[in-house]
């Protein structure tokens, strides 16, 4: 039987152990929800006071220039290339996910002139979904959104597909899709691919440009770090980006914005798909959240992962037989992303036992808990510690009493 | 002749003189852009840090709930609210201008089939043209962008008018436009009327309700002092609101967010034009600019801005007389927003010098300066002092040394 003192000695050898000291994690939390918020790292408060005081306070509408803000969203953007096999000049950082999607659909569908429809799995991330519904209903019809399970994904790539947008990893179940093999399908089947990268950029390599993807979106809040609603970003093939038009074409796309001219063209570049004002101190806040992963090789992240989720599985079937249980994600840690989706007919008010206890998930309905594993902070003792804090409240039966407020948590 | 004394005993009488307290303005400043970059507020760094240090390190993913984050773009809506005319259940921060123009003009041409032409101003601002210029190629050509002169709007409202846009404040000149008489116009050719507030909002009194106005955008980096790229504002009358769909239908505008269902159903009210997850610092920055308002009746600001803009008309007349210098805002200050825009053949290079002597204002290619009075934190000293420097300039030709660096600055 392991014991507290073997993950403790795996801690120890953990060539990432150091990183857990950039983070300011309460004592005494164990917080496995980095895949839906990522922890504060530390030096992200001087950060904001720098750019609030310094850079707004003191030096003004000057700062666009003199502290480089313009070029935010391009520098912020190539630092998120590093971490999913992207050229520094195929990423920019701008809007949410949501608007991102509806920006790189339209695009795509204009470079697929004929093709009406947009292939996804049944079940993936909502708004993904909804975007595209909401596309649809605006082009009457004239694009259609088309959900099939995802073993069904390549068998419906036909002629109409323009499209294919995939969750990388599935919010719910951890699944790690085989991004080479399906981009692979959709470009024999004339197809553009999407991957959103939500959870899967900052926890694993994404070999985008090594699997020859097309588009790509992701979110800044989660493993990257960056803050409660921190700007997305996109990615745009080099091959791709000349011949893109996207409809949002707000000034900060425009080939020259400050130009003031009445008809829009096109910034060269990833550029174009920029769209309002970008959001100054957000982007300053996920830049230093970028920054936990300087040095670091998203291989090392990978194992790390892989053998945290692992460990977690196993304890859990270990330590918490009988008690109903059931482990939604693959087995195999090559088909996983970085958390872990526990069944349970009690999952609610087990998670807020849980949370009463200092072992802090998420939930999501009807019965499915998730258990998020951030290579950079988490640690071998977390997977023993919560599922310790498992076992006593489901030996105990403590989550009866679980009368916690507690709204779901987000994304 | 007027002294630096009489704009003394001016602000020694102004009642809202100790406003400029609220804010961190650098000593020997004279700050003349709150129109494209609203100063500081020194409350703001504080509530920065605490829902950096407190709500996101410490209490991390229960602070949506524990912290009210889900509630920020209707609680911050509602402040703004207040500035505008609108109900507290009529305004929403979220996304861009942009962005949020695309929600607005997009629900319009659904609420008015058969028509399809958006009408607005030539010389608008670019971005909200661009917007409308992305939407119609979309659409293929079934929607059209129709610019006119401003004074050529009321005639160009014929029946294929879906949706009059127009810019409240004129970016360049200042003009105010009559809010009452073109909505008017619009619903008596059976169009709806969208206003871009970006150069009004926080500067003088919006009465959106007062005049039956059906769509409004604004932006919450200029006089309502959010910080460099905060989320924008929109406004949709509250008898317009069930019948409204817009595509950019993300989650945070689903009945339901957190019910992850697949199919979209819009949120009751204004909450059905949120898109992506909301940003939270920006939130928070932007909610602790609009307490610099608190208890801040807008006709006071009004009535203190038109008196700046007058005298600082008056005296750039009288003391900068032959110098080639030429008003170009109307004189009325009625049909004047907060900033005054003056022409010179030079303009670029006496606008940096001006800087160089701490004079901050901007401009816009070819020739117009263009200085802002943000009537919570400028001084009547400020039209003195800011006049002096540019008879100072002009009288002695001291903008041709002016080799100083100077991006242009935004908005």
């Amino acid at each position: 039987l392991r014991t507290r003192a073997d993950f403790e000695a795996m801690d120890a050898k953990d060539p990432l152990r150091c990183r857990r000291d950039r983070f300011a994690l309460p004592d005494g939390l164990v917080y496995l929800d980095g895949n839906s918020l990522g922890a504060l790292p530390k030096a992200t408060a001087a950060v904001l006071q720098e750019v609030v005081q310094q850079e707004w306070g003191r030096d003004l509408i000057t700062s666009w220039n003199r502290h480089g803000w313009i070029d935010l969203p391009r520098r912020v953007g190539a630092a998120i290339a590093r971490l999913i096999g992207a050229g520094p000049d195929e990423v920019v950082v701008t809007d949410s996910i949501s608007i991102n999607l509806f920006k790189l659909a339209c695009a795509a569908l204009r470079l697929r002139p004929g093709r009406r429809v947009v292939l996804s799995e049944r079940g993936g991330f909502p708004t993904d979904l909804y975007m595209i519904q909401g596309l649809s209903e605006l082009m009457d019809g004239r694009v259609e959104l088309r959900l099939v399970a995802a073993d069904e994904l390549e068998a419906a790539l036909d002629a109409d597909v323009a499209l294919l947008m995939l969750n990388h990893v599935d919010y719910r179940s951890g699944r790690l899709l085989d991004m080479g093999r399906l981009t692979r399908a959709a470009h024999e089947a004339g197809a553009l691919v999407l991957f959103d990268l939500a959870h899967s950029a900052g926890a694993l390599p994404v070999e985008l440009r090594a699997h020859d993807v097309d588009l790509a979106v992701g979110c800044g809040y989660k493993y990257l770090n960056g803050g409660p609603g921190a700007p997305a970003f996109l990615f745009v093939a080099a091959r791709l980006q000349e011949a893109m038009r996207q409809p949002l074409s707000g000034w900060f796309g425009h080939a020259a914005p400050f130009a003031f001219e009445e008809a829009y063209r096109p910034a060269a570049g990833v550029a174009r798909f920029l769209s309002g004002t970008p959001p100054i101190l957000s982007l300053r806040a996920l830049e230093a959240g970028l920054e936990t992963f300087d040095g670091v090789d998203p291989g090392a992240l990978r194992e790390k992962s892989m053998r945290l989720t692992q460990l977690f599985i196993e304890l859990i079937e270990e330590r918490c037989a009988g008690f109903g249980l059931d482990v939604a994600s693959p087995r195999d840690p090559k088909r996983r992303g970085s958390h872990v989706a526990v069944r349970h007919a009690e999952g609610h008010a087990v998670s807020k036992a849980l949370i009463a206890r200092g072992v802090i998930g998420d939930f999501r309905a009807p019965d499915l808990m998730r258990f998020g594993f951030a290579p950079l902070y988490n640690r071998y003792v977390d997977v023993f510690d919560s599922v310790e804090a498992m076992h006593a409240i489901l030996s105990t039966n403590a989550w009866k009493d679980a009368v916690f407020q507690h709204r779901e948590s987000v994304t």
